[in-house]
């Protein structure tokens, strides 16, 4: 199909569709660091694990060797509902920038969710069905990840009870009511359920809550009731691999016109999105097939690859998951209140943080003005009105493309438009009205922060 | 492709999709009545009828005998942005009614304006942008139509001029910051900016604003402006044949597969998404050539169809577009102040209505409690959260489905999801807090409303 135009999108046909998930640590020569057990400091067993995760979750966190995982039949079902997501020819901003430049984007924005969180919400959501489990916990602050947690739970009879921040339960009704419709237990978190919630609330009446919180009181209800389990949207090895559908799909799209990308570019909070969307070039560059430049966009308030140390921490401010070895800026790093475009993860894969690591994938981070400048240009001329987390990697992607102008290369440009901004309108009126501003944090605070990380022992 | 199975998505490849809109009218026996100018009560003539509307869309408002009408290019390109939309196999709805019929549904709900209106938007731009105007004039509710006619002025560079109903523009911000993020100017209804605005805030000081008033700061804005043009999302034949998209392209998805639907079912506030959906199954239905039956869904709370009369009413409150013969509820009507479920004018297109005249086609009017029942139901079991709108086709879809497994029939079953309820979530929340109630306007309100059409010169 070589001489066949490219279409404006490019939708596989479903006997296309990746049957597999791809398990990239399989091709990596320097695997990520083992996952600690907090309480001992040593490497965590799978028993372990299990108590943390479902067994077969629990599995796919610590498999290191098996390159192609089977995509349960009941989740390929659940994709056919959403997926295949669109790999889109973006002929309208070329257009615009009048670069040489091809640029492609694979859009995952087109599910309620609004975002690719679903990819990995129902395989987490199946596998605690399938072991007989009842529900699930998890904590969510804007909403994205307890969206769709709460559609993957309803779409398998699975109670699904989710702690949201409380400020922005109350401010953001939106997307809470969108978890309700979907059934899902809504909890303003601090509450007074759970004896962490409580314990705060006494300590800091009034408080508007944090992410940190909300996950220790997801992981004490977790614990504390029977058959249910908590679950995790991003960062861990097992939402790295089932997010490889996007890249998976993306391939397959591009290899069906023979199109080869030169630049991949991903936005990086924890992780989920970018480490999925590279996950099957990158093993061909691990493997010496095929040579790609990836690039990881983060913000500047939060830059955890470009300004963090490379080091074991914890995942969660509560220090009750297991640590990894992983970029961090510590796991009390919190971005400044001004910040509105997401990202604010303290941390990042450990998957990706060894390829960074070992120079198989650049970094850069970005302001939140120049991402909005950008988001906003890209929905005047695509049509699509990007999450303030896409916006990121569309920022990038705009740099690149104006580069090829100026060389006159022809590159050719993927990047990861991982969802809609349809609840973010807040952050897109800040940016309209002039109010929003840009946060850097600087080297003392960074330096303060990196103070706290966790001693291992050698 | 007949013992294939159906996939759960069938998009059209890109050059399946449709070049050119079906004029339904030119298949039409009995022609829908002439237009007339309220000026003169005369059927309106062409020249008048440019004065309203740029000339290009004038002609096709008017055009009765035309089969089919080329897309420009420019229009083509842009679908190609947001279409092929997807035809839809249900097949987890089947399986969650355990009904032996088939569903299926055309989704319009993925791009940002969040609906089909974006069909009609960025032809009605086109042609504006092609005579040379600098810009257009509208009012939104809620903000859908606004919404995509935002996107559709961006693209084209063209000026949009919003007039949005005061309360939403302060209840619903978020609709308000997408328009703005494509460059439109967004005015709250009534404003200081318009004599008749000025004259409403005088009479009623700090009023909320209503559609009527919207349309008609926005009519006298596009009349006192050099270059600008007044345009409107529904109700007219044009915008009735923009929309014909919708059907043409599930027809082809369908005929691919060898799909031939039995019952065709659309909600129906001003008809443009109806009317699109049927058209080219309707135009084999008038030519004789194939049988179905089509179903107009409407909300009990404003029953143009199932209890309005058959009359030349005026299309706006402010008495100042062309009178059409259509199914009335009266121009003054305004549903009840609970009712949240879109759908409100008070008419419906002349073209649907004298085919519901002639008996082609069926009409039902269904509650909004129930209404929100069914979108509760089809979000979780299909995934999409659908609009309020789109919800009364699905109630009705799921009625048609179960009488089916009552009488063990297979039909085929085809419905329009016009779009997503992302922006809806008040009107779900008081779904979900038990605050939604029914409303039915009785015989006298509606005797009452009947009163006020106006007197047609014989």
């Amino acid at each position: 199909m070589s001489n066949t135009k490219i279409p404006y999108k490019i939708y596989l046909d479903e006997n296309e569709m990746p049957k597999q998930w791809y398990n990239l640590r399989a091709d990596m020569k320097n695997k990520p660091a083992p996952l600690l057990n907090p309480a001992t400091m040593k490497p965590i067993t799978l028993s372990e694990l299990s108590e943390v995760f479902c067994e077969e979750l629990a599995k796919q966190e610590l498999d290191e060797t098996t390159p192609y995982i089977d995509i349960p039949e009941k989740i390929l079902n659940f994709y056919k509902m959403y997926r295949p997501a669109p790999l889109t020819r973006a002929y309208c901003l070329e257009e615009k920038l009048q670069t040489p430049a091809k640029i492609y984007y694979k859009f995952e924005g087109n599910n309620t969710s609004g975002s690719h969180k679903l990819n990995s919400a129902i395989a987490q959501a199946y596998y605690a069905k399938d072991q007989g489990l009842k529900g699930v916990t998890t904590e969510t602050g804007a909403g994205q990840w307890g969206t769709a947690l709460s559609m993957a739970c309803s779409y398998l009879d699975l109670d699904c009870k989710v702690y949201m921040v409380k400020c922005s339960y109350e401010q953001k009704p939106f997307r809470r009511e969108v978890m309700r419709t979907y059934g899902a237990n809504v909890t303003p978190s601090p509450s007074m359920e759970t004896e962490v919630g409580r314990k705060i609330l006494e300590n800091h009446p009034g408080t508007g809550g944090s992410l940190g919180c909300a996950i220790s009181e997801a992981v004490e209800t977790a614990s504390n009731l029977e058959g249910y389990r908590y679950v995790l949207g991003s960062v861990l090895n097992q939402v790295l691999l089932h997010q490889t559908i996007i890249g998976l799909e993306a391939k397959a799209a591009m290899d069906k016109y023979n199109i080869k990308p030169d630049i991949i570019i991903g936005c990086a909070g924890g992780g989920s999105n970018l480490g999925g969307l590279i996950a099957p070039f990158m093993g061909e560059k691990l493997r010496g097939e095929a040579d790609y430049q990836f690039i990881a966009v983060e913000p500047a308030s939060c830059p955890s690859l470009t300004r963090g140390v490379y080091a074991y921490d914890y995942c969660d401010t509560g220090a009750i998951c297991p640590l990894q070895k992983m970029y961090t800026l510590g796991s009390n790093f919190i971005p400044a209140s001004t910040h509105s475009g997401g990202l604010r993860y303290h941390g990042m894969s450990s998957i990706l943080s060894q390829l960074y690591h070992d120079g198989y994938m650049e970094a850069r981070s970005v302001e939140q003005t120049s991402v909005f400048a950008a988001a906003e240009f890209f929905a005047r001329v695509e049509g699509t009105l990007p999450a303030p987390e896409s916006s990121h990697a569309i920022k990038v992607a705009i740099d690149e493309a104006l580069k090829c102008k100026e060389t006159g290369e022809e590159k050719t440009i993927l990047f990861g438009l991982t969802g809609t901004g349809y609840f973010d309108m807040y952050a897109y009126e800040k940016f309209h009205d002039g109010k929003m501003t840009d946060y850097i944090p600087t080297d003392e605070e960074l330096q303060a922060s990196f103070a706290t990380l966790p001693k291992i022992p050698e």
